[in-house]
């Protein structure tokens, strides 16, 4: 498999675990999910994220995980989050995945982080706790870090490790970041790959200013796709389009907690999914909630047919 | 002018305070601002709140920006802002604009609140300094305090203080949080009235859970009108639709700090302030920016007369 | 070994994990640690705990340091620090652990719980993720985790789950707690034992008020145990004398970040652990806090001595 | 009255603000307690800081607290403590205790600043704010503020913003910043006064280290003073000695919250002020904590004469 690079783009759908209903991990949902994802479009997957669970996996699990899914991508590109408390486990981690043939690995920064010299710092040592030669994918997220990283210190990043080539970028809000990246880079610095979070719900935006793609997740991951492939073909008014009529279901996935638990039930129903079931803790939809998304997928539905 | 009670219904938009652009109070625009609020749908007003840069007033300037308007609103209800480091001030600003005619106070949790029996007891500290009969709207807004509010401790809130009138939900997700309250009533706990907050953001969601109406911002508050309206007509299918035409503006709102600079660019160039300029610190919206919401604006009319 | 009870007394040393300057666990070192606390007067151990630097160590390195120190305790009570992110994570080294003949597991409370169910629901599922007859230590450390634990929330814990034995105490401040407990347990609530942490910093007093001893870490261990049970044995103002002798390094050793090298340092100095190292991330001492810590070391030798 | 310079030494004393039983502020105490610290030694006052319960008081109260502690420091220099969530609030409270004759601003970080540049802009906006010639006071309390200032841009401010005459320091641990500080002057960069505070707990290391003296509070405000005057003669042995007898009682104020009600509570005792009591919402001391209090002071005034 080959290593990520400062000119990856497309798709890179942050990929759900599925778990049983006694929570266990669904072995042969996780196959089925990455198929649904390729097939829908996908360029490549990133795995053990915060939306994939990961803090609830142990350690084991983990590398499972990231095993059973690099083998089912079949050479397509898998980045894997390896963020951890301490540097020995993201090394631990980071080469057990790198020897399974990751492209790369994620890492964000712990809330410990409290000034531009940390952040900075905190990098250095991940690169090289990771060592020369793997891809690092820095994952910019203040509302779930508490970090908030300046355009100063990222660009510093940039500047000083080669080893970070992409940004997932989901800041929020962030358009003005990526503009400046880019406005840098024209300036002489060196580009890295942009790809953008947040649950999409700014692509088009982000699109027009200058990223290089999505990763995130979405139950209908070939919104992300064909936005993202209009976008690159210069049709934004198409692309807002499809957009705008998934938009309120976008909106829906938002809610901070219940998000995920909506991401999942449209997987289920998609056949995607076995379960629906997030791991404990973690709480399934209220019924109130399931007539909301059924509201939403209908009109959604609606939307789409009127659109073609 | 009447007391707010906890049968309040409608849409109170949370008014932006105008700025010239050297960054005086623009009083013509506080006129206009508040004639336009009425004039699209709003049945109330909620002054000096975050998005009304409360915070950036001197003590003086928020007393006269509260005199002006509830003057202008010319008997109709204004709630206001007293939040504040301490209890004293909070009383000072209280007892002066409900002597204006205010129609209550809003008030919201300090991020030094850190245990459920704290939260409880700083309602029964700000009733005692408010004093008897002073109406208050209690601001649930973790993302921007740091407070999570559980829906037991408010509940003994709601039992405990009877002043307590109205609940400014912005909980996210609070979906549950509007059932769960609605459903104790059903079995015999004290009702009180819950205007959304949020940008909007759920609006359609939160009527059809029992929400009372909405106490937000927006650059087309007759949106929040039409909806709350429609949903109380039973009409949720036409509600949403009106809701979707607006959704993609309604999310480029939410950028946490752009957001306002976006509001007040749509109120300025609808003729309802003089300038968009925020007082400062500050800032303006960017070329890019200004394209964006320009773009939006335009898909934004298209789609409506579409509806139409 | 026997399990952790709920009248479990004396100084359960924070045990620090001892690294070469290469960042290697120094095994013989651990060995030579683990027989100088009990020398210097510990009843007890608490291992993988923050100052313990857990979170720098992998999983298995967890585990091995685990087995070292319960074997090398030889049936004295040992205590495993278990915290994690997720369920899944804590039930699997908790279960290992108890396996090698741990005396219970440590669980502290992640930043993201935010009311009091919140909390509540949390220790219910650690316990039931332990399985019943886990003795549970609850680690009770706002300045440390961000959540604050009422008095209220805490005897609704203790009144729930039994498998709580004991509460590491190092609320800031907190010696109105202990009281409080100690008062509610006086009028029919389940007793716990209750150790305290924070350096030892208000040993004296919090022995006072109720305490039943340490569970921290420090230099001189034997300051800990003289404490604990001069306070037993009612001689107040001898232990308050033996306090006040290593007050100014206890002080120095309170620097958050610092304190850790400190402790190495000192520990180090004393033949205890081969190297004061830390694992990176995590600065050893510059020179002139060499100087101050040599210079508190000096006055409290000659100190001690006057005392005697 | 003359200004605050980045030569100003010796012990600026964090006034207490004291209330009467029922809240309102005893004006009486406040001249004598200004009075005492004066007689104690103190060589300058710091008003309207967190120990002076700003955040409780009106701006009225703010402006006439300021204007009669000015009037009875009778030409000794007075920093008042203007800190506000919106720049408009501390440049209209500036001026006015500018205009009373008011030695210097002190300005903390609001805790929304979570970049260096943002650090750096906010202070930039605050010296255009107070305007040209008031000295600025920086607090850099991060415990407080949760703003981590680095050294780094510490540095810059120094560097860009020459009205910052005066580092309040209370980073903790902090000492290294000392160090960095005088060894940057040491280099050229421009010299400021650097007064410690932190309840004065690592002062005779801060003194070593380079800091010009102390802004803090304690009950007995002649150990700072001589503290200060024997580490500036010199004399550190004897300096230490003297902190050292104090230190069981500085360590017992250092409690968060219950700190303030300690130090009024020894204030009122030593007749500088008629009433302990803290305004609410704040909460005096438990009979457990007076007995505490009390038997420190015993002990102290004890070793106090074994030093004589």
């Amino acid at each position: 498999m080959s290593l990520l690079t400062c000119d990856a783009r497309g798709v890179y759908v942050i990929s759900v675990t599925p778990f049983t209903d006694q929570g266990e991990i669904d072995w042969d949902s996780l196959d089925r999910v990455v198929d649904f994802y390729f097939d829908k479009g996908a360029d490549g997957l990133t795995i053990l994220g915060m939306m994939g669970e990961a803090p609830k996996l142990t350690q084991a699990e983990s590398r499972a995980v990231a095993e059973r899914v690099i083998k089912r991508a079949g050479g397509k590109p898998v980045v894997v989050g390896v963020s951890a408390p301490g540097l020995a486990a993201i090394g631990e981690l980071g080469k057990a995945v790198m020897d399974m043939g990751a492209a790369g690995c994620m890492v964000t920064t712990p809330g410990s982080l409290k000034t531009d010299p940390q952040i900075h710092g905190y990098f250095g040592q991940v690169s090289r706790t990771l060592g020369d030669g793997v891809p690092i994918v820095l994952q910019d997220f203040p509302l779930a870090t508490g970090v908030q990283i300046s355009d100063e210190v990222l660009g510093r990043i940039i500047d000083d490790i080669p080893q970070v080539v992409m940004l997932k970028h989901e800041d929020w809000p962030g358009l003005a970041k990526i503009s400046k990246l880019r406005r840098a880079e024209a300036e002489g610095r060196r580009r890295i790959s942009i790809l953008c979070g947040n649950g999409g719900v700014f692509l088009p935006e982000e699109m027009a200013r200058g990223a290089d793609g999505a990763m995130t997740g979405f139950g209908f991951p070939e919104m992300l796709a064909d936005v993202v492939r209009l976008a690159g073909d210069g049709d934004m008014d198409r692309a807002q389009d499809i957009f705008d009529a998934y938009l309120p279901l976008v909106r829906y996935e938002q809610q901070p907690g219940a998000g995920l638990a909506v991401r999942k039930y449209v997987l289920a129903k998609r056949g995607a999914i076995g379960s629906a079931a997030l791991r404990a803790p973690g709480a399934g939809l209220t019924p109130e909630a399931i007539a909301e998304v059924e509201r939403l997928l209908a009109r959604q539905e609606k939307r789409l047919k009127e659109l073609n």
